[in-house]
């Protein structure tokens, strides 16, 4: 059972039969060149953390659409300043990355009433998302969006992906949202964005170097909500009973659940919860996978 | 159609058929001296202006939830300080007050999985929420919750329900959120308490003088949020219909929907959403009604 298992860590493990990932973000696994041949490497995909995520999300996302850093700002200057709430139908928010964790988001912010888009590498099927996937619409998806959520796997493919040509394709004023890695994006890009109010708030799960060191000019910015990387976390009573419930089926000659290819990243699955048809689209981009 | 309205307004008004009032809290109107006798008086129940306050209240319960006011004080000092998340089913959530926006609210918070009670005058039925009613379960319940969330009407009987007394029943360090009316509240105790800190951290949408006085003491409170008067909002859109259909109503000489009763305040309804079987229970304390 690893998470972040330093490199050789494997090669003198020559009994093993599995490799259990103690999280649902592989980034760590994605791509190394020293796993062991055949031995199959499972995450934890836990209904009870996309529900923690989803949480998170709904509550970074209700942050925007009710203003609330507008507010906050008011606040400080002791005025009571009055701006009128927009119905959750005139809020576009856009949520990149499909898989379990950003599916479930998705179904709960269309549930509120947002108009919600959905982004994802492999074409996605969720009731009442408008979803796209192929990085020829991703700009476009992007620049519709009032509210840009990042729950992306980190890959060598999306690595840096949300450069700072790609962030200027945001609405002006829009605010952005990250709960997956701090590596997706350029952070000192967005940090100028941020600044010079083209981005118009963030809320920021996740950053490039964690702890973010002191000192980061994020830490101080008024319309920046900083929290230090808990968005989801894996628990430990219901992903004790899947780890060993993969034990037992490798025991006896069986294929684990939840498990990754680390070559590409995270195979798409079914989630129990909205269906997604996932479907392999044309001009697939390669990128880590569905979930993040 | 009124809002508010002066005292002697309707004296005039001889052929008056029908009063709208243009909102959900009917405040303003329950147990005055000046109403004309017979004249149904109805209220806006709008869905979307009941899934716009449980959007309020989902931010504000998460918020307190996920220890954001924790966060935003270490941020503050430029510190990262992690803090694990509770598990939803960890905490308790009182809902006070369960109207067609408190049920909706109510209903929410439940389906992400916190452990939610709700108290109201009469009692209410929802699915997943433990439901209590009558003066003699309120300070119990109170006494359970993680964060009480205030929505009840105002009323003679309900102004500053919420004393000093009252308030101290609150579990040490419990959050405080009220979206319903600041009257019903002894603003001096609960500033006193948020103070010391026996009440961890407030969100606060109403306030016993609004806009709420520059130079209050809640405007600089690290552990409050201020928003101001806008947890949820008629929609013109919506409204405009109902307020047609019960002149049509009227005007064919049936009775309008939503009539409000203004002696004691709001009928029990029916919500469509979730089908509280609304019950008298002995002991009813004569509160203006299950509804905000």
């Amino acid at each position: 059972m690893v998470w972040k298992p330093p490199q050789g860590i494997f090669e003198p493990m020559t009994n093993l039969r599995l490799i259990v990932n103690l999280g649902a973000g592989v980034d760590s696994l994605v791509g190394r060149d020293d796993l062991p041949r055949n031995i199959p490497i499972t995450r934890i995909t836990d209904p009870q953390m996309s529900r923690m995520m989803a949480g998170y999300v709904l509550f970074a996302v209700l942050r925007h659409a009710r203003d609330i850093p507008f507010f906050e700002q008011a606040q400080r200057s002791g005025e009571w300043t009055y701006r009128h709430p927009r119905s959750p139908e005139e809020i576009t928010v856009a949520v990149l990355g499909l898989g379990q964790l950003g599916a479930k988001a998705a179904h709960e912010l269309q549930r509120q009433g947002f108009r919600t888009l959905g982004w994802s590498r492999s074409l996605a099927q969720i009731d009442g998302v408008a979803c796209f996937s192929g990085m020829d619409t991703l700009d476009s998806v992007i620049g519709q969006a009032d509210i840009v959520v990042l729950m992306l796997p980190l890959t060598p493919q999306t690595k840096q992906l949300f450069d700072r040509e790609r962030l200027k394709k945001m609405r002006p004023g829009a605010a952005f949202i990250n709960v997956a890695r701090g590596s997706l994006v350029s952070q000192a890009a967005l940090t100028d964005l941020l600044k010079s109010g083209h981005i118009g708030a963030a809320t920021l799960d996740v950053f490039e170097r964690e702890p973010l060191p002191v000192g980061d000019a994020l830490w101080s910015m008024p319309n920046v909500l900083i929290t230090p990387h808990l968005a989801s976390v894996a628990i430990p009573a219901t992903s004790a009973k899947q780890i060993a419930a993969n034990i037992l089926r490798v025991a006896a000659g069986e294929l684990p659940d939840n498990i990754i290819d680390p070559l590409r990243g995270i195979k798409p699955r079914q989630s129990p919860c909205m269906e997604p048809q996932l479907q392999h689209t044309e001009g697939a981009t390669g990128m880590g996978g569905p979930s993040p």
